[in-house]
């Protein structure tokens, strides 16, 4: 069972992430009050049924939804004003805010425990924000080695109460990690954004699908993501080092070694490879079912055909031709649930046909 | 009216790209013959119903889709062996080709004029093959100054015969473009993913749809790309060179300025702007209706309460409080379309409500 959620809950900053905090948590019934410098904000996030604008007379967990720039000073503020209450935040980025936290609240940074969870939009504000937003999402909980532990506890029910599933690392480990995933591929798709610049119009009309998807997120606010990438300067700093250098590779290896060109594409695929869910969540498992093929004209396309009308999609097929013999062999891929059904099909049709 | 193609047609090559043009004609009942090193891609295509296996007679255009490297060899063998015949071809890439081709092919290098669909798949061959790859996308058709108009002519009817948008430019013009819309974002979602090498596992969990969409195209086969981006090295070591100089202005900026961030970041904003479509096919336009609230709890909520049951959703929204008036106007950002219906919907159940 889910430990439940200790309120009420003030959340701190009506933005996108605040307010769609304040609705996944009231969509569990836990008691919540939000509070922003902008009161229009507020306004839009109660109406919105996110939680009450009224000030909270006690909390019993503070959750900063600021920009990161301000998220260690607010946290500090808020050790200070609720001295029973843990506190969390839902910043980019984990170490530098702790640091502020240790220098300047003392035995209270024990009830900080930082947190990162890993969705967001293109748009911003209260307006766009959805109770759903962190349903089946990663949420890094980021407790420094002195947090209380029942602070710890809390954080990562905050996560799991607001449909996310939590990751446990440290601090300085987390900024590594989003430097990887997140601050990276954002400096990528701005980096190949930036480069449209200036160019003819002729060159833009032949744009397509892979543009878009590399470039999608570099639409974001310049002054977040400064602040995102300033605050992770260290570890970025590192890999944007370790890309120059395979810019280097790349353009050595336009000049005078293509094989150099061919071992960081090969990186790059193995890379895609490493992204959970991307392969496993988005194609079934494939199998194959061998057919054997009459050398006759038109027997391929009858298999098509007979594939077809069985509702089973091909989704590769290779020959095997042997001289010797008459008829081939004919590997067909299908998902791997839709073997049987296949198997079934073509033997009602009269072919040959196994795994 | 669309002028008519003149085929026969024989397409080289019956990959993904040949196979899809095949496919794409004999929906528009043009006369396709097919041709591969590879005996089953031929097979396949043509069970597929992409054109016939059988050697041809006479053909009035021969569409070379071949790998880059082998795409200026493979057109001279084809002016030569088809002597009245247009040929054209699908690759990336197009100044190299034509060097090839007007060193070999002498007067007859006038009946050659480049193409490439802007269209693909991360699948390749022809079961992954389809009549409707090229519909609606650019493709650009290349011809040399001294390229015959007539063949120019049958090279721009290919492509809309097959569905596509022309967009004439001179061969290297193209190279200059692809270089920046699809062989840079290639590159740049290759470095992206080849850092996600050698993590920790826990890194990659915290993984996100940013991740993902900005490495996607980057699993496309290494030497395939090694073979795009070799053959062009000059536009593309240029506009690598330029990406470095950025990334030097943001490891400075990390360290010291980062209003130099900002500016970077704000030309990817810029850039990501000037994709045709991008914004446009995606988000409808949107309009401000405004509404008078009364300065009362809960009206907001009500607010949002009436416009929902009228069906139309609330893109954005702001509030600007007047001190001196009872009154706050808010200003709520709907598809331009559905204003009438939120105007009409919110007067009859009381709010005062214009554009």
């Amino acid at each position: 069972m889910n430990p439940s959620l200790a309120g009420p809950v003030l959340v701190v900053g009506c933005g996108l992430m605040g307010t769609s905090t304040g609705l996944a948590l009231r969509r569990r019934e836990v008691e919540v009050y939000l509070d922003d410098l902008r009161r229009s904000h507020v306004e839009v996030a109660e109406s919105r049924g996110a939680g009450s604008g009224e000030k909270p007379t006690s909390v019993a967990m503070v959750v900063i939804a600021v920009p990161p720039d301000h998220v260690g000073p607010a946290v500090v503020d808020a050790l200070r004003e609720w001295p029973e209450a843990v506190v969390t935040d839902l910043s980019s980025i984990k170490a530098g805010p702790l640091a502020v936290v240790r220098a300047q609240a003392g035995a209270d940074a024990a009830r900080y425990v930082g947190g990162h969870p890993m969705a967001g939009s293109e748009r911003s504000g209260p307006v766009a924000a959805s109770e759903q937003l962190f349903d089946g999402r990663a949420w890094a909980v980021t407790p420094s080695p002195d947090a209380d532990p029942t602070a710890v506890e809390q954080a990562r029910v905050l996560a799991t109460t607001c449909g996310a599933t939590v990751i446990e690392l440290s601090p300085d480990e987390h900024d590594a990690a989003v430097a990887r995933v997140s601050h990276l591929p954002h400096v990528m798709a701005v980096l190949a954004a930036a480069q449209l610049n200036g160019g003819p119009e002729t060159h833009l009309a032949l744009s397509g699908q892979g543009l878009r998807d590399v470039t999608r997120i570099a639409g974001g606010d310049p002054r977040l993501w400064r602040q995102i990438l300033g605050g992770n300067a260290s570890h970025l700093g590192r890999i944007l080092r370790s890309v120059r250098a395979d810019i280097d590779t790349l353009l050595t290896g336009l000049e005078s070694s293509p094989d150099e060109i061919v071992k960081v594409l090969e990186r790059g695929v193995h890379g895609t490879d490493l992204i959970p869910g991307k392969h496993g969540a988005e194609l079934p498992a494939e199998s194959t079912v061998y057919v054997h093929l009459p050398d006759r004209p038109g027997e391929l396309a009858r298999l098509f055909g007979d594939a077809g009308e069985s509702g089973v999609n091909i989704e590769d097929l290779r020959i095997d031709h042997d001289p010797a013999r008459p008829v081939g062999l004919v590997e067909v891929v299908v998902a791997s649930d839709r073997v049987d059904t296949l198997i079934d099909a073509l033997g009602e049709r009269g072919w040959r046909a196994h795994r």
